[in-house]
């Protein structure tokens, strides 16, 4: 049934029951004005929000709407993951049009859900609007953190090591790959890829463990592209960096999609934004641990450069040519 | 400068300059991954969100960016007030083209940071988007609640009065006059109305009195219309509702608007939408109590119903005539 046969609260109460089971914390869930969590003491509480925009972040096809869901709560968790923090609780907005059938809206709702829910986290609440254009989704993610173990980007130190987690590139290139080939022939020609994309992982278990071992001092989430998220990091963290392109491991999935797209896997690799994964400055001491304890976490894990005094600049290292520090994703650029 | 002639990290420099001074418990504020609050235990996390769209919300002229800013937090802050929580952190999202000016969105965010700190609150973080089309801002925000002072739409029990604060039916009289008149003709006729629609006021510190006080079992925003909300708290409490049309205080700027547009004052009363104000049930012992807390707080404050059973049904009572219970404002109705 169409949103505007159903009506907004129609819609809001068929959306409410597909939110998902409530955390135990959660006092006033969905449904009144606004939601009610206890927060005991003793922790601090870490809050973030990312939107995606049809068009930009997916186009018709590309993701199930369950897929959609994932991916949000994916590029939010990540944001999450970035802090060592846990997530808890989220709100989700949809900005619809009013011909959208309602099981649609429910199919992202249930792709939302269920990722949070593997996440040990809860719907509590949300907003429906409609748009005419581009449809869009926006979701806040609310989770806890001990105090002073949260991760910032502003506390990378000369000589610290760089380390990225995932396959970085990956999702850039899978984008890529739908706009040139449509959904059916990147399905059949790039099946893996797709699917990487269709159902990205959280680093969040990882991420926690690692902060409870100690060694990291600054994060930042790759999600405009390994370059341009490591220069955030420099820029708080007011440091050079020196990335080396022979450490980054070498990815058979991303060179086929490159030499089909005509471009060199490791211009995907440092440029290519959407990845949801960590970029970590780890202090020398602690590399092998991180090393261990991302394997012991199933999670590929790769130093790929340390970090230098701010006069040094941003350089990127490579066996044949030295080369610019590429620009990452921007939503206004030109 | 254009948004795509700075570049999405240049406008988000500008945007968190702009973001007002911190709270003293914000450990970690806009520029990082995710924003971090120092929450002391014994309170309890109330959260909430709500989007303003472009062409339903405002349309061109009819608010300066900053005092779009202000709406945007009064339509959040009214849904914490409804929940007698303080508001302490936000959030904001902006769904922008790529040719909006800078300086446009540095105007709303000052107006949405100066909204914020008269409760306050702060901004803590946030999101830019690109769209075309319409478009959109959308603010989540936090507060805080001693457990078990919480206001719920569930708790209203037959017997119950029914409050309500303000002037209902100006808001959307006054968004009927915009369209209709323009908004230069609309400033010079219908000023006041107009000045309301543009500042509107907070009703936190008297719900947190309220609150400490005792005496009110129910409550909801009065955003989608009168009888809608009060409909929303009735389904929530599983109550009937008698709604007194004479008890509704005379309003002259209301009946100037009303007559002008060729509808009944009452009718914009009780059906118009996005005044962001409450909607209290109180217990008949407390009226008298709620009634001096309003005055002096100065916020003008009625009793024009009462609860009933839910077999009763909601009936708008009228010296002349017996009338349908109105439908509220619903973003997908045709």
């Amino acid at each position: 049934m169409r949103l505007d046969e159903l009506g907004e609260f129609g819609a809001l109460a068929r959306l409410i029951r597909d939110a998902g089971a409530l955390r135990d914390d959660v006092i006033l869930g969905p449904g009144d004005d606004a939601a009610v969590m206890r927060f005991t003491g003793g922790e601090d509480l870490v809050v973030t929000t990312d939107a995606f925009i049809e068009g930009r972040h997916w186009r018709e096809g590309w993701l199930a709407p369950a897929e959609l869901g994932r991916r949000l709560v994916a590029a939010n968790v990540s944001d999450l993951a970035a802090m060592a923090a846990e997530p808890r609780w989220a709100l989700i907005q949809y900005g619809m049009p009013r011909a959208c059938d309602i099981a649609e809206l429910e199919a992202i709702q249930s792709g939302v859900a269920r990722a949070l829910e593997a996440e040990g986290a809860t719907l509590v609440g949300g907003n429906l609007s409609s748009v005419e254009g581009a449809r869009w989704l926006s979701l806040t993610l609310l989770g806890a953190c001990s105090p002073g173990l949260v991760w910032k980007r502003s506390g990378a130190r000369p000589g610290d090591l760089v380390g990225v987690t995932g396959s970085p590139g990956r999702a850039g290139a899978t984008v890529r790959l739908l706009e040139r080939l449509g959904v059916d022939e990147c399905a059949s020609r790039f099946s893996l890829l797709l699917d990487g994309f269709r159902a990205p992982e959280s680093r969040v278990a990882f991420a926690r463990a690692l902060a409870a071992a100690d060694g990291v001092s600054a994060a930042v989430d790759l999600s405009d592209g390994l370059a341009a998220d490591l220069g955030h990091l420099c820029d708080a963290s007011q440091c050079g960096v020196e990335l080396d392109l022979r450490s980054l491991a070498p990815d058979a999935r991303l060179e086929a999609a490159a030499a089909f797209l005509g471009i060199r896997a490791d211009e995907l690799q440092i440029s290519a934004s959407d990845d949801y994964e960590l970029v970590l400055a780890v202090s020398p001491g602690s590399a092998d641990a991180c090393a261990s304890l991302a394997a012991r976490h199933g999670v590929p894990f790769a130093i790929v450069g340390r970090i230098t005094e701010k006069s040094a600049g941003r350089v990127l290292v490579d066996a044949n040519d030295a080369r610019d520090w590429p620009a990452g994703f921007d939503h206004f650029a030109r």
